[in-house]
Parts: structure tokens; sequence; C-alpha cells
């Protein structure tokens, strides 16, 4: 259940006056997702997805809607937020602050093949490109000081192993920070369900709101650590011919420098220590009334040992 | 024809390097459109229009681009530009300036009923709604200077009749000029080959190279003069329930003011002025070089003098 404030056909029908996107035909809500309230819309001019936000810092808003509207208008397939007509991406529907973008077509890939991780490698690289002219910026809220917030936090709940794995690799990533990694906006959450495909072609970017800007490379460690894996259920090493096509294609619009070859083996551990956490976060402290299958953070543990293991070549190159 | 400047397939990959579009699949230059060299582009991500400027003044160009942005990020289906990798809409292809906008899907109307009038209708309003916070300033490049311009370079090709008329209308339109009118972005060509329809709903309204600031009310004054007329052959005049749908619709979203009411009448005949005097110009003082069928002066002095002749009620109450 992801609704936690309910919008009525009426309420939306009157909020929508001061969109230029017709009038309201249908409104249906949606299931996935867990830190916001959507909802389908359907008008007269097209599909939309409303959000009510939920628990994000309202300061940060504004960076996560600008981001999609400048990649947006870059050719990039991410939702476009739509302005009402005091020109505002964002509003209040509900108590609630409040946005619409478009809803974009396609499907996810629940097993992505060597083709669909090069689509997605060229995707990244052009997001990243687009991405060097915005504006905005937050620091990724997901990043090294946020690790060290999320370890104190689940390690009461933690074994003697885990909780070593832990240490280690907050210890192991202390000694990197890569100040001289090409940065930018990162999506840093490009798991497959929040890429839509049509017809073996990318046609959608989604759920931008964990993004922000940090090392372009965590957004391709985050997606080998997902897209790339032999077999998620039973064996998580990287597949080397779909991480050569993810990261092959990326290459191929824009080049790695030196620094980030390097780098790359240290930046998939911390992409696995980071959903690890926040993982084991959902777990052992859920937020009140927050009802969700929480992901299983051994998975994340699983990688990240084996990421640690660093039995696997690098294949950047 | 309307390709004054080739591009070949080399030649536009290489350029589509700076934009986040994905690669070029096809190339296809567009016979409609006579002030522009227009290409449709298709390439991995989408399908575009590729537009170089052969003659709108540079300065301009802003204008029109900025505008198309601002009214797509607002839901109105008008074509998008796309930003290249310097964040840029305009650039520069083969010695011209060049931009890359969204292709719309959808067919247009040669016989619109009231259904689409209505439709049509209920876009201007929400085109004007949301054109009301765009921040641009250009006047009407069409307005009435430019009809003094045009009427003293083709009074030479009139005979005495038309000559009067002519005179005649100028003298009766320099005593409106309608300061206090409701004004804003007006796109000032909606006939009907620049609407798109998809499943009876306007899915692109296109051509936006004769916006201007001017009275909004002229918008719908020349959409009247295209889209309602009994029949377009035969019988110049309004029909009453085509007219009353594209009012009626309109002001369902964006009620008329009194002075608007009023100045129905004159706008009629400033649109039918504007277009008949342009159709002169082009049939008498053709470019050299371009090869375009010029569409009929004929049509538009027939629908001047019956709106001079004001047998008509406004039907704008």
């Amino acid at each position: 259940m992801s609704v936690y404030t309910p919008v009525s056909e009426g309420e939306l029908a009157e909020w929508l006056r001061n969109y230029a996107v017709g009038t309201l035909l249908a409104l249906e809500p949606v299931k996935a997702g867990i830190e916001n309230t959507n909802y389908f819309v359907t008008t007269t001019q097209g599909r939309y997805v409303l959000t009510l936000f939920e628990r994000l810092p309202a300061e940060e808003l504004p960076f996560y809607l600008d981001l999609m509207a400048h990649l947006a208008r870059h050719g990039i397939p991410s939702p476009a937020p739509i302005a009402d007509f005091s020109d505002q991406f964002l509003s209040r529907l509900n108590g609630k602050p409040a946005a619409l973008v478009t809803r974009l077509a396609g499907t996810s890939v629940d097993r992505p093949q060597a083709q669909e991780c090069a689509e997605l490698g060229a995707l990244l690289a052009r997001m990243h490109l687009a991405g060097r002219s915005y504006a905005g910026y937050l620091d990724n809220p997901r990043g090294p000081k946020w690790w060290r917030d999320a370890a104190h936090a689940v390690r009461a709940f933690l074994d003697a192993g885990r909780s070593a794995l832990l240490d280690e690799e907050l210890r192991f990533q202390s000694l990197y920070r890569f100040p001289d990694l090409p940065r930018g906006p990162v999506h840093a959450d490009l798991f497959r369900d929040n890429a839509l495909f049509d017809n073996g072609r990318i046609s959608g970017v989604i759920d931008f709101y964990f993004a922000g800007i940090d090392c372009l490379l965590l957004d391709l460690a985050v997606c080998a650590n997902d897209w790339c894996l032999v077999d998620a259920a039973r064996d998580r090493r990287l597949d080397e011919t779909k991480t050569r096509a993810l990261l092959g294609a990326y290459a191929a619009l824009r080049p790695f420098v030196a620094l980030e070859r390097g780098a790359w083996p240290v930046m998939l551990r911390a992409a696995a220590l980071r959903f690890w956490l926040s993982r084991l976060y959902d777990q052992h402290l859920p937020r009140p009334g927050v009802l969700v299958h929480a992901h299983d953070p051994e998975h994340f543990r699983d990688i990240l040992a084996l990421r640690a293991g660093a039995a696997e070549p690098p294949w950047l190159d």
C-alpha cells in the first residue's frame, strides 16, 4: 500500500484547474513505491503521475523536479514535471507538497540480457552528459555520512560476522573519496524496476527521488550490482558479458578516465554497502504506518562480500 | 519543395553527437512548409523535427523556441525543443541556425466539425492561460505596422475595387487598437494544418514561427476564419454551430471580458486582412528561388468582404 494521503476525483479535478492538461478522465492509485503517495492520472490531454511527497525534505524537492525537467528537455526519457499556471512544478494538494509529471510508456525488464545492459549503459552516458549543464546541487543523500549514521543505527541488530563485515567496509571505504572523479547528477537508484523498455529500447527512467550529486561512476556500480548478476537469486557475481555490455556502451559515449578504472572495484563495494545499509535500516527500524515488503538485506550483504572478496576482474578497460 | 539547405545523414549524425537523443536511424525531408528547411528525424530515442531557419531573424528565434518549451512544460502539446549538451535549443548546421524539436503524433483534420472546433477552443484557452507566465517578448510580426508596409508593397497590383476594400479596411482598423484587451503569446497562424488530432483529441499544435505577443482574441479570430466556415470553397460565412463551439469551449476555461465581446467583429476583419495581405504579397512579390503553391488571396478577400459586411452576429456571448 503506497497511498498515505488519499486524493478523491473531485479534489484532483479542482486542483487540475490550475494546470493546462485538460480535464480528468481517470485516477488510479499506484501500488508500487514506498516513499511517496502516487496516482496514475489520465486527462483529456495525456497520462501523468501525481506524486504527493510524504517525507522528502521540502527544500530538496526542487532539485529532483528541476533535474527531471532538465533531463527531459535534453531528450532523456525521464518524467517531465508539468508546470502549473503559476509556472511552478511544485504545488500543494491535501496538505502535502505535490507534483504532476508525465507518465512514460514501457515495462521494466525482470531478467535483462546483454542487449538491455548495453541500452542502459548508453542511456546512463547520455544522462550524465546532459546532466553536466544542470545547475542544481544536492549532495547524494545516501553518501558516506549517511552510511555512518545508518551503520550506527543498525549495528545493535547485527551478529558478530555481519558487524565485522560492516566495520571493515566502512574502514575500507574511508580510505577512498575520489574527489577528482567526474561528478554530476546521478540517479543513484536505477534498479531494473526504475527503467522502462519498449521494443527493446529504454523508453523511461523513473523515480529520481534518490538522485544527488556524486561520482558518475556510482550510477554504473548501482546498475551493475542489480542488472549484471549471473543469477540474482543464486549467484550474485557479476556476469562478464552483461557487465562488459553495460560499461562498453557507456564508454562509447563517455570514455572513462584513468582514475575511474582504478575506482571501479571500490565503487561496486560502495554501492553494495549503501543498499545493504538501507535494507537493514528498513528491516530493523521500519517507519510507523509504513506497510511494505522490506527487501532482504542479505541479498546485498552477499553482493558486498563477493565484491570485497575481489575474485572478479573489473572489466572496465 | 521546402528543403533549401540539404543535410546528409553523415552531417546530421555528426551534429547529433552534441545531443542526448541517441543515434540516427532515419532522415526524411518534409515537403510542407515554405519558410524553413524541415526534416523528419528518427533516432534510437524518438521522433523529431529538424528545422534549419532560412530567413527568420536570428534574434527572434529564441522567442519561438522558448515559447514552445514553455508551453510544452505546461502540458500543451506543442513541439518541445531539445537542448544540446551546451544546454542550448539553438545551434548551427550547414551554416544555418538549426533546432531539433519533438515530433508530435496525429493528423490534421480537413473538414472540422463542431466537436473539433470545441477541442480547438479548449486548447487555445489552455495555451493562453499557460502563456501568461511566459517572459519572452516579440511584437506580433504581422501586426498593424506590417499591414501598412505590405499594403504599400502590393497596392500597385490591385484593381480599383480591391484597392478600395484594402484602404477602407486599413482606415477602419486604424480606429481600433484595443490596448486594454487581454494580451499574451498568440500562435497567430493556427490553421487546420497546424493542429494534429488523435482519437478526436488535439495531439499537437505545430509551427509557432508566426507567434508573437498580441491580443489573445486574435488567435480565436484566425481560427474562426479557417475552422468555422460554412464551406471553405463556396460559402465563407461563419457557421454558427462551429463558431459557437469554438468560442464556448474557450470561454469555459477563460471567460471573455466585456471589451472582447465588442472587439470580436473587428478582430475577425483584422485576421482576414492579415492573411489577404500576406497572400497578395506572396503572389505578387514571390521570393526568388522559392517554388511554392501560393495560396489564393481571393479566399481571404472574400472573407474580409463578408466580415466587413457585418451581416453576421458575433456569437460571442
